[in-house]
């Protein structure tokens, strides 16, 4: 295939710099499921872990780095789950971590990245505004920004998880991931497409933040002017132009969900897998909802990316909505 | 030590007869949950996998050895999860499986038994009705009887869970043990007495269901009359003398705790770590939770080793009653 940013060397040497609870995650089939998707699903689950996201692996790699030479301070924009693993990388490394989030953030999230001692900054507006903000903090005080997916470290973080889906022994046709800022399509996909090129690599979004997928679909960076949907984690609306290039290598689709099929899904999650999910995890058993066809009879793979819920919205939209 | 049932080289060997889907579970700090406990707790998390229990560790050593030369059937009394897990590692390895349930187990239980191709009876009584049937069925038929506890390769199976909580670098003062037969107890026990002994074992079980709590406090078994607890996959009456032996030998303590306290562990779990868990998983934080001082500033481990409830019951557990 063309090049991408990665390399898997790169990405191999990333796993060394990650501490071990974010690893070799759980993967194993859902036969409950099976009935209500006419498939067979295997979930990828990210969510056992102290930051109950996949992004630890890749701040793991970025305040790995940090330490072997760099500023002791950092800062990044994060809807919740960055920001609570930076935090946690940068504790344990003795880093000073600064998280600028949108207010609206869920505060389950913002809750657990003030308890583990990072400065949280709130601001107005959504991700994009947050991620502006942190552009000023860093440059004013002279310390490092962490730009998800934009920034290499934080996409071989995620690879990592491509890795461990190689080497397990299931043999999947396709894998689903969640679609936001791309470090987690880019780097699971180009694994796959590196050392399993027949896997299926579909990257899932939500109809109300469909920024990323327009772009991949038109093959240049599409912008929208807003979000509208309970996915938080993938709600952005300015893709990156080199992600977006990654993008256009290794997905071999991009699909939109509603939110009905989001919420459907994450009370499957919990009704038949005993998982509770935040709405972005949910996005490949979504994509299953609506459209069985194209996966009836097949083994697919699902990265349940995230568990950072606030309850009183998790049991809203799980319990109190007609079937 | 004294001696107990128990070879530490034996359960190394037994490691090695588990599908790697059930081994290796995720072992993490969950710190949202030490303002609510004054304590730190880490989750030794063994229902991430395929039976949603830690029973299928017992019932792939069981299978194997059948496999490698016994007969080409078996069939076990099972409040639900060890039945899953036989008709798992049954199915695997194409042995015929007989379930006995009590009538009263949870439905999501039983239908994941019958789902998995065992043949499900069930009978009027608890899970001692179940064990007396079993073992009628086992004599009529001429297969292999597999009684939780009492046959040595479920407690090496569940032994290896203490394996891996030795190998683990954290440094915890006690591990907190869900007490039904005992087969979790006593092999977990044994190696951390064996491996770790300066780490604390200590055993919970429900007020409700509390034989093996009286017979190892009276050092002889001691039955009850009747069960009454949400938490059916501890619910016994009657203690095997064998495996009492063994437990005497290797908790330090042994703990009864009341029914509120493990819906307050349920609601905690899933608010505070998003882990949906059976009443049986959240004896340890329920242990917790009836006595702060005696865990205050120490560092627990607590396996959560069972999600398999019904929806409906859970819900009405976790959502509905007063805090």
């Amino acid at each position: 295939m063309q090049r991408t940013r990665f390399d898997t060397a790169r990405i191999r040497a990333a796993r060394q710099m990650i501490d071990p609870v974010f690893l070799d995650s759980p993967l194993y089939p859902c036969e409950a499921l099976e009935p209500g998707l006419g498939c067979a699903v295997s979930v990828k689950l990210e969510t056992a872990n102290p930051v109950r996201s996949f992004k630890a692996r890749g701040t793991e790699v970025v305040a790995s780095l940090l330490v072997a030479g760099g500023p002791r301070a950092a800062v990044c924009a994060s809807a919740g789950n960055l920001g609570q693993a930076l935090a946690w990388s940068g504790r344990s490394r003795g880093l000073d971590i600064t998280v600028v989030a949108p207010h609206v953030a869920p505060a389950a999230k913002l809750d657990r990245i003030r308890a583990l001692g990072a400065r949280l900054e709130l601001v107005d507006g959504d991700i994009e505004a947050a991620r502006e903000r942190a552009v000023t903090v860093a440059r004013d005080e002279g310390i490092r920004l962490v730009e998800d997916s934009l920034d290499i470290e934080t996409c071989e973080g995620a690879a990592t998880i491509g890795l461990e889906l190689v080497d397990s022994s299931a043999g999947y046709d396709a894998v689903l991931v969640a679609l936001g800022g791309g470090a987690l399509a880019t780097g699971v996909g180009h694994v796959m497409k590196a050392l399993s090129p027949r896997v299926e690599v579909i990257c899932v979004q939500p109809l109300g933040a469909p920024a990323m997928t327009h772009s991949w679909r038109q093959r240049r960076v599409t912008t929208t002017e807003s979000t509208d949907t309970i996915a938080d984690g993938v709600a952005g609306r300015h893709p990156i132009a080199a992600v977006l290039d990654d993008l256009l290598l290794v997905a071999d689709d991009a699909v939109l969900v509603r939110e009905t099929s989001i919420i459907m899904a994450m009370r499957m999650l919990v009704e038949h897998a005993g998982l509770v999910v935040e709405p972005s995890a949910a996005l490949g058993i979504a994509a299953i909802l609506e459209d069985r066809e194209r996966f009836a009879g097949r083994h697919v793979v699902t990265i349940v990316c995230g568990s950072n819920v606030d309850p009183d919205a998790y049991h809203r939209w799980v319990t109190d909505l007609p079937s």
